[in-house]
């Protein structure tokens, strides 16, 4: 082992299992991004848990709401990806100018989102301030799987997504 | 969309990449055990966080110390990976059991593990109480890579680890 900088070091993470953030403002009004820092945090209850960076929209509606559903995104929603990330829900309805499709959540206010390779809503239970981001940890409170989509996206570096086939 | 259980929708994680989690007891007796769920949580400062179930020696011993190493393991390490995911350090001392070749750590107590595909030795800065499990975020204050191994390996469901050859 040879010591090196965080930068360098971490760039062995890859690849990185990807999620959308799916938020709404307080009038119901959606947005989304994505996320290279989430993972589960407990099995009773289910929970979810997300990093977001402070500055984000998403990080505003979630702290708003304490509501969010997160969403593992299917292959051919690369460019559904790259977009959310480009620009800021602040600016744009990124829903309907990108015509991302939606389907109705049944606890929560952010809708799911069509043909991903599963959605939870989730309801905040706890946050942890950690630097520059928060983490917000959601139980989830309903699931949802595609019958279509069985593989989800990972980041292979440099925004490169590409799915894992199982074995 | 159909929903399901979490239990069904959640199998949709995997591939999931493995850590393994170093943390000492107050005299300085390493332990270590498999983590699938950990995340990167800040940039600036660079910080980690990894869940712990509550009943996990692990648990009590980053209480306690405040420290932890977080490893990616490398091809080879599947046995290990197992093993100390088997027993607890509360019964045995999986580091001279299994043979567990180590590395001193520069700022923390936790030692490194030689070969694997990268160490970062944390301190924690704050925590988070997630249903069964608890999110401890460590500061980043040195990382380490092989120059041998280069993939980290990841559980394909049911214990089943390999790595994922890059692009």
């Amino acid at each position: 082992m040879i010591e090196t900088t965080w930068s360098e070091a971490i760039k062995r993470k890859y690849p990185e299992p990807v999620v959308l953030v799916v938020s709404c403002d307080r009038e119901g009004r959606p947005d989304v991004m994505p996320a290279g820092w989430s993972m589960v945090t407990s099995g009773i209850p289910p929970m979810l848990a997300v990093s977001i960076g402070h500055r984000r929209y998403t990080h505003k509606l979630i702290e708003e709401t304490g509501e969010f559903v997160l969403v593992f995104p299917s292959k051919g929603m690369e460019g559904l990806i790259n977009y959310t990330g480009s620009c800021s829900g602040r600016d744009v309805d990124k829903f309907s100018e990108y015509g991302i499709e939606t389907l109705k959540s049944k606890y929560v206010r952010p809708p799911l989102i069509k043909d991903a390779v599963a959605c939870f809503e989730c309801k905040v239970r706890g946050k942890l301030v950690t630097g520059d981001h928060t983490v917000f940890a959601g139980e989830v409170v309903a699931s949802y799987v595609s019958e279509k989509y069985r593989d989800r996206l990972y980041n292979f570096g440099n925004n490169r997504f590409r799915t894992i086939p199982g074995e």
